[in-house]
């Protein structure tokens, strides 16, 4: 694992936290964007080299509107970038993690993907990224 | 705000979430620091430029004690690193946000510190941070 590439944020309304972040970071909000196949709308803020990445619910079946439903909105995942997601995945699962997908799917920001179970993880949703080439 | 200073995660057992982390992060935990003020015993890895901060509450009243009571282990905040934790408390008040200290406190890691209540923050508790000097 390289670093922090950004935290996930579950809100319920873009609308209304965007500015909300912007006044607590002060800074702007650099990026919007929708990932259809998750059923999201993201929106990004850069502090320092890690992002906060605020992700809204677009349609009933996106995980992060079942989150929100269960747990409120809040802090949702860590993602963390790597340089080959690919060796990284058959690491951790080599040391019993479970992985959630088995093999990189394509997420926001232009990155492959691959989630962990939180079961595994004490209780936290982690993300591994690599830029896609 | 600075950057991300650390993540915050609430866990049951150092004992146990030290080796899980070592093992998910393939890093070494390179402190560990009880808090008595805060009946907390923490435990640092270094993630690029930011870390990660495992909890363990080390009484029933500890903060950790109750939030791992009500919503489990898991991701619990997260601290930004300020030039001036004064300026930012000043600035953020000013802004609406409820400071939950009225003057910074010691904290892990040789910090000033503050939090923010997570109502105003979108559920995520927030920490400002300022090295001591």
């Amino acid at each position: 694992m390289l670093k922090v590439e950004h935290i996930g944020i579950a809100v319920a309304s873009l609308a209304e936290s965007v500015p909300l972040f912007e006044k607590l970071l002060n800074t702007p909000c650099y990026k919007r964007e929708k990932v259809e196949s998750e059923q999201v709308e993201t929106a990004f803020f850069l502090q320092g080299d890690t992002k906060l990445e605020l992700l809204e619910a677009t349609g009933p079946d996106s995980a992060i509107a079942k989150f929100v439903a269960k747990k409120g909105v809040g802090l949702h995942h860590i993602a963390f970038e790597v340089a080959d997601i690919e060796a990284e995945m058959q690491r951790l699962a080599g040391e019993g993690f479970t992985l959630l997908q088995d093999r990189p799917k394509v997420g926001a920001d232009n990155k492959l993907i691959c989630f962990l179970h939180p079961k595994d993880t004490n209780g936290v949703l982690v993300e591994l990224c690599q830029e896609r080439k």
